[in-house]
């Protein structure tokens, strides 16, 4: 089974595009889950991706909001490509292990179509272990430049738009909105 | 002041498209907002667009999360259109009176393009309210087929593209996803 579309549970969503709102929507559906009752996983693939802010906000639904800050923050050097690598292939060792385990209802694997399309993490075996996690388990992976696999295998897809950004206007990140 | 260039704090933040994640994308940003402490309001101009499950998530989160279900869910019948009508505009006087009562740090004006794009409420009016709004106050609009003064109005735009739909595929809304 390469698609989900045989599950009676668990949709595993793709929130791609250059615009705002990947991981906003990724924490709104953990919002969702966690007034449910149901526990949510989220895994940084980029670390320093994420505002302290945001990681803050997270704690707050702990326990049943769990954030992993894994990954490196990309240099771009090559000197630090085979760190980069390790840590990539650490946090999705990490990710799969969650997936398998089956304990919560929403894994968010937050920016990993970075390392997948930069070939650091097997597309195959991304694709391979979220088309056979446990049922009722949704999956959400965000990030831009989407692969064409990774588009195929989600069962919804939805690419934000960059239509118009404040830093255009001279506006820097405020508290609480954090982009 | 039309605009919210000048402002020190504070976005105007617009989601539309015809892809899902509008809504989802505003609720991020409150769980964040939350997190940090601040007060949300959020305000519904189309009842019933909202499941019974995001209604009771957001309930969780009261008293920092207020969700106003108002509006009404349109039949396009022409006998309803004065109800319609009134409806829209008695919620758009509630959501004038929270913009200036300046409580929040975030207000939703979920589903407001639709209002606004069927004259409705004033558009004019609604943009004035908004760039009128006290400091540190976000706004976030809502809906498709954002009116071109609002997307002008806004200072933040994204455009949520439909790629791909789980309704295409014959899979029906999850519980604790809830589109």
């Amino acid at each position: 089974m390469t698609k989900s579309e045989s599950r009676s549970n668990g949709l595993l969503m793709l929130f791609t595009g250059n615009g705002k709102g990947k991981t906003t929507s990724a924490l709104g559906l953990a919002f969702r889950a966690i007034g449910h009752g149901f526990p949510v996983c989220m895994i940084q693939f980029i670390k320093g991706s994420w505002k302290y802010g945001e990681l803050e906000a997270a704690k707050h639904f702990a326990p049943l909001m769990e954030v992993h800050v894994m990954g490196r923050g990309f240099t771009w050097k090559s000197a630090d490509l085979t760190k980069d690598v390790a840590a990539a292939r650490e946090a999705w060792d990490f990710a799969r292990k969650i997936i398998r385990e089956g304990k919560h209802r929403i894994v968010i694997l937050d920016e990993l179509t970075y390392p997948v399309s930069y070939d650091m993490i097997d597309e195959k075996e991304v694709i391979e272990t979220i088309s056979s996690r446990p049922e009722n388990m949704h999956v959400i992976i965000t990030g831009r430049g989407a692969s064409e696999k990774l588009v195929d295998a989600a069962d919804l897809v939805t690419e934000m738009l960059d239509v118009k950004h404040p830093y255009e206007n001279g506006i820097s990140a405020q508290k609480g909105v954090e982009f």
